[in-house]
């Protein structure tokens, strides 16, 4: 049947030729070229890019000169599009399908993919930023035959990418492209933090430190799940204002404590400690805070943000004996990317789950680099970028 | 009604002369001496100690020197005994009840004590060895008027003793006096850490750093819990065979793997890791080890081990946040006193909890040194001390 739908697509089984935004050095602009992008392999689904959104780690992995960073690579690794066409062995999706591609892979067959409570695939175990796809080789050229390597197995930078099935989502078509593409990765792994990883209660109290992306995305999660305080850390009191709009009540300014621990300050502002504390920055020692921060007896710290590799957390044996504190990670939200994603796009169906105040701005795909800038300089959460304007 | 009860005991609110057994100095042996109990202030009740056992905390304390050590001093805090009288503001126990001990506070009236997620006490902050009772003084004194410190707010190395009523929980009358003292300290920590704090599911595999008396009925607990695979660590080999009684299935020695990690070993024979993994001896690098092999996605590490004053434990960030693994402590088994050691009693009773096997000595209280030597040794799990053989 997949050979069927294939032979349905006029460029199916045929390289396409189209435009891609190329990180060519690290922290230098995106060139828009022309790229050949190869048909997809066995296990491999093309993608007609419709729109992507700019997510933090894109930036990361473009500032990155050494590994891992790789150049000349299509970053992008959130985004909304239609299958073009399919490789061999693909049942579950055919042309036309409506997709979002998610960095973390999901097999649904593997010990991991089929329980409910890991989101760790084993058969494609999780890799810091992949640079190829999993036969070790890359779908992208330019026109003079130079490789040009994947990101996150994912590349949404460009009008057709080749994506392999384990990290394809369907989403239903009646979400719109320019929200359809935040459920690849930072809105999904703030509000999987809240409500799956966290499992927020109702009438709990929440501290976020860092109200980025996925900090607000945190406390849209616990406004969900009837958090009735959300404490907000960041070091910018502009994230006060943007943060109400999410659920955040409270407001601390960690740079407005030099006399204190913000750990302690929290403790006071709580009578004794929050019951979920968030780190979404990505520094250890605000993973300390949090875990300080966090009520004894059952407080969760969950780590959110990512450190810099080889970065190491400490606590004190004592504590973690004696508080009755509970330290876990959450990676994309402890989500399952095929069986999850679904319930969170049932919720924002349903108008419980609020996107539209992530996407603060939209530009076109020749204009990616404004994108960039926006992000860099701190003033958008979620930039759309559109690739047929 | 607690001051008419109080009138019926001859020795209410009278000092009482008995015999205890006082720790002097670091490490030496016990003496027998002629003590004098002051009756129970307010809040509290003067309990007859029927039997008691002997905790490898006990142990601890006695070799200290130094801080949280403390002379000359009344050790013990595993025992059955009966009220003898009860002081001032005393609701819920009178004359005749039997009761055990508990370290561990429940007021049952703070947030936590009131709270189904926390067993740490906010009226009564928990306290490493406090040596007098909550008014600051002691209620043990020898014929010359030297005061005698308590440990742990019990001491049950004496005929008679005196406690607050949030470290008293009545028991089941039924329950033999040598089981009954079980619950006081080890046998409910080991087996509430894998009944309540990991909540061990049915047909998961577990691993146990250390088979001394925590580590094996943390085994019990989770045989109880229906794992199917029980591997425990140790550098005593004879502790295999004794395990198996415990419902242990594997056996690893760890001194036997010098050219590789203990984790390694773990995971190949479990391919991948296991579902939890509990450290029981007290030793950071441990931990470490315990971690790294417990099964990404959804492993859970438990601290039930004390280590020593100020140990670190460190994690790496990226395993934090990518492996889905969490970190948690065990303090007495995250049971409640007062309403949790009930429930493991009825399991007792039931048959299901078996604590016969824990019981490997038995010794009059003239012969408590023997106790100690047995434990030292390594010859012992619980020694039984009866107080009127």
């Amino acid at each position: 049947m997949a050979a069927t739908q294939a032979k349905l697509s006029k460029t199916a089984g045929k390289p396409i030729h189209c435009r891609a935004a190329v990180a060519r050095k690290a922290g230098e602009p995106l060139v828009i070229e022309e790229v050949i992008v190869a048909p997809p392999k066995s296990c491999e689904v093309r993608i007609k890019i419709i729109c992507t959104s700019l997510c933090h780690s894109d930036v990361t992995f473009w500032k990155l000169k050494d590994f891992p960073g790789c150049f000349p690579r299509i970053l992008g690794h959130e985004a909304f599009g239609i299958v073009e066409s399919v490789g061999e062995n693909v049942q579950d999706l055919k042309e036309g399908d409506s997709v979002i591609p998610i960095f973390l892979p999901d097999c649904t067959e593997c010990l991991d993919c089929t329980s409910k409570k890991s989101n760790n695939c084993s058969k494609f175990q999780f890799k810091v930023s992949p640079w190829i796809l999993r036969d070790g080789t890359s779908r992208f050229t330019t026109v003079d035959g130079e490789t040009l390597y994947h990101c996150l197995f994912v590349s949404s930078f460009a009008e057709y990418t080749v994506v392999d099935i384990a990290n394809v989502t369907k989403i239903d078509p009646r979400v719109p492209p320019n929200r359809a593409c935040l459920f690849s990765c930072g809105v999904s792994t703030g509000v999987g933090a809240a409500l799956k990883t966290a499992n927020v209660e109702q009438g709990s109290t929440v501290v976020i430190f860092g109200l980025g992306g996925i900090g607000l995305a945190v406390a849209e999660g616990s406004r969900i799940c009837g958090a009735s305080r959300i404490i907000g850390v960041d070091i910018n009191t502009d994230k006060f204002e943007i943060g109400k709009q999410f659920g955040v009540t409270d407001f601390v300014n960690s740079n407005s404590h030099e006399d204190k621990p913000i750990s302690q300050v929290i403790n006071e502002m709580t009578n004794g400690g929050a019951d979920y504390c968030f780190e979404c920055v990505g520094m250890g020692t605000l993973v300390q805070e949090a875990y300080a921060c966090c009520r004894k007896g059952w407080g969760k710290t969950i780590v959110v943000g990512v450190d810099k590799p080889g970065a190491i957390l400490t606590f004190k044996s004592f504590d973690i004996l004696h508080m009755g504190k509970t330290i876990m990670g959450s990676l994309f939200g402890g989500l399952k990317p095929k069986s999850d994603i679904p319930l969170l796009v049932k919720r924002y169906l349903d108008k419980e789950l609020e996107l539209d105040k992530f996407v603060t701005h939209e530009v076109s795909f020749q204009d990616i680099n404004k994108a960039f800038d926006l992000l860099v300089e701190g003033k958008s959460l979620r930039c759309v970028i559109w690739m047929d304007k």
